[in-house]
């Protein structure tokens, strides 16, 4: 039985490295507060006795061996965080997997199989695209080089970040070859807690697609450029920003559609803008229904632009298709929730996760508990301790099947 | 005759202040650039052996003696710039002034009455608004105090940047009384130019209306939350933004809208905006027909607003109805035009002026020169030298005629 009280202490612990006033947490990839977060999980890694590994994109992985030197059961998650986060996102699957193993040591168990928990670098994808990063790169779906290469908003690459703050670590990429992975984490959406339930049994992960596109138009004077002779490209982005979003309801059902961003130059109440730039989030379960609404996107985006005469580039900052996890895993989640009295839902991730890029190379699979009112990338994120307690203890349970075989 | 030489030179000396690589200059009102623009302009004056006065809102009053202690007639515009500003917009009126007065001083001249030339505080109220501030103080259109207090986006207000750069002056604001005032300013729209005219008789302002609104909703994932549980403040923003656009084309004539500033944040590709601020700039040269163009867009707003779910907060930043020049000042422009041989057409102002604030204490009126392809808060505004002497020249037979009566 995992410990509780030690599961929350240490998330309230690594909640405190890069705290908000009036709560919530900023640790945004490779930032110094980054770098706090990694120190604090490693030298707790350190005090389980585990043998901790650091790869060249600063992926961290650490080793409770097994009674045989085969490929272990890894766990894990991120615990990088958007600009106004939670104490959870991430940071639960990676804690929950030291608690884990926190609980067989003290209980003197080694399983047969190995288990690794790990944190992937940069999954939030809030600071450098694409999300996911660390682990796109652990399963060879993005070249180490040009993650490495990858520039923030901020003028940082990856390569120059992660070398300032300690973490391009000496092993290769893709460094255990693994067995088998379970990603535990809140649902950052409200299905559990609106319908009651305690377990997310995921199914899968829905299609993500972000795009950046830049408007180039002529700044000139508010008070004296007639409308027709504008070529402004303020209003161009704001057009297709609420384009998006009616297209998202105008699909209904699962298709989501978000503009988070959007910086207009030189941002003046009277000046028209130069230029803008914005990024818009895609997601849908149905590959073929996410990819029309994509080029929808770009056909309206193209076709505003040239009638107000300005210039419009698209960048692709990520793509995804939607992944579908490993049935076995997947049934192994149900079966070990039910077995412990816990009610299970399955349901797809809305948002993207490291299990997805590890379902590339192994059987893989996720558990879901609870966000309270669905409140994630949030500083009021919240998941009650009783469903935090509740999820540990199904990651105990399926791991050890999982080690065991 | 003024020398065309002599004015090219010290607008493109005062052009090197603040200078931006790849041209034009950002001398953002009470900034490091501004100070040292002021200081050059204040040397200049000194130079011509004028009188200064420096006021308590920082506007500095050069005077040109006449042969009788009479209120001066005054000329003058001013020197601060957008973030991305040209040469001319401001700068060309107060240089011109100056040029003037070279002019009278070699020739051994002396009007009856003094001629001042001044330079008002933040005209463009890029910075801080209202724009105009420094003469709507002068004329008691603003108290001190509250211009004083006036705090910028990057959080300073105008008392700090005034003690700060050196020109919280002695002299009480509104002296000396003026006889009368006019303005010479480039046209920054494109109708002169467009045209082929030499010289635009300004008739007086069209109406000014700056709204802040501030959206407030919550911010959350944009993977994992339902589009119809969104209270996104971006999408409202971008709704609103795009309302304000489709206004002015469906009101047509000379009604202009302008959202040029927008924030969003967290602004992340993945979060729903928490929050959005951003400005509307709505201009007529009808009264009635703006206060109805801004009872649209605030109905419109707290609709959308309701809509979504999220609160949404307006703020004034400047209001002013229109402006009618002083019809024996605007007809003298004209003759002196004609009588140059030079081509005229009255037109009205679309910009906010300095001398739309004069015209409240005394007669006022300005005089126009040709902006290629209309351009101006860019850096590519430019307005032919032949066309710049011809301005000057013509300020120069206005202000002698209005000095001699
Ligand atoms: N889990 C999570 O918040 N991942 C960030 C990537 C995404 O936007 O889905
Ligand atoms: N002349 C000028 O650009 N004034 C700035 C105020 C305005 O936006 O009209």
């Amino acid at each position: 039985k995992i410990n509780p009280q030690r599961l929350a202490q240490s998330l309230a612990a690594l909640g405190q490295v890069g705290t908000l006033e009036g709560g919530g947490v900023n640790r945004l990839a490779l930032t110094e507060a980054d770098r706090l977060g990694r120190e604090w999980t490693l030298a707790r890694m350190r005090e389980l006795g585990m043998a901790v590994t650091i790869d060249a994109i600063g992926n961290v992985t650490a080793i409770y061996a097994g009674t045989e030197d085969l490929p272990p059961v890894m766990t894990g998650s991120h615990i990088d965080t958007v600009r106004t986060g939670g104490l959870y996102d991430g940071n639960y699957g990676v804690l929950a997997g030291l608690e884990v193993v926190a609980t067989l040591r003290d209980a003197g168990v080694r399983p047969r199989r190995p288990i690794a928990v790990a944190f992937f670098t940069n999954e939030e994808g809030a600071r450098f695209q694409p999300d996911m990063m660390g682990s796109l790169v652990y399963v060879g779906g993005l070249p180490l080089a040009q993650a490495l290469a990858t520039r923030a908003a901020d003028g940082h690459t990856v390569e120059e970040e992660l070398q300032r703050i300690g973490y391009r670590g000496p092993a290769a990429v893709g460094c255990p070859v693994v067995d088998s992975f379970v990603e535990l984490h809140i649902e950052q959406g409200p299905v559990l807690h609106q319908q009651g339930l305690q377990i997310g049994v995921v199914e899968g992960v829905q299609g993500i697609s972000w795009t950046e596109f830049t408007i180039e138009g002529v700044s000139n004077h508010a008070g004296t450029t007639p409308m027709a002779l504008r070529h402004d490209a303020g209003v161009v982005a704001v057009r297709i920003a609420a384009f998006v979003h009616d297209l998202a309801l105008r699909y209904g059902g699962r298709q989501l559609a978000t503009v988070g961003s959007m910086q207009l130059s030189p941002n003046l109440v009277n000046v028209i803008a130069q230029r803008a730039v914005f990024t818009v989030d895609l997601r849908n379960t149905d590959e073929a229904t996410l990819a029309c609404a994509e080029a929808e996107v770009h056909a309206f985006a193209a076709q505003c632009a040239a009638a107000q005469g300005v210039a419009c580039s698209q960048r692709r900052l990520a793509r995804f298709e939607p992944v579908a996890f490993d049935p076995l895993v997947v049934s192994l989640i149900e079966q070990e929730t039910r077995a412990l009295g816990l009610s299970a839902l399955r349901l797809p991730s809305g948002a993207g996760h490291d299990a997805q890029m590890l379902a590339r190379v192994c059987p893989a699979g996720m558990i879901f508990v609870p966000s309270v009112n669905g409140l994630s990338h949030n500083v009021n994120e919240f998941t009650e301790p009783d469903d935090l307690a509740q999820g540990a203890q199904v990651l105990l349970q399926v791991l050890m099947r999982l080690a065991q075989r």
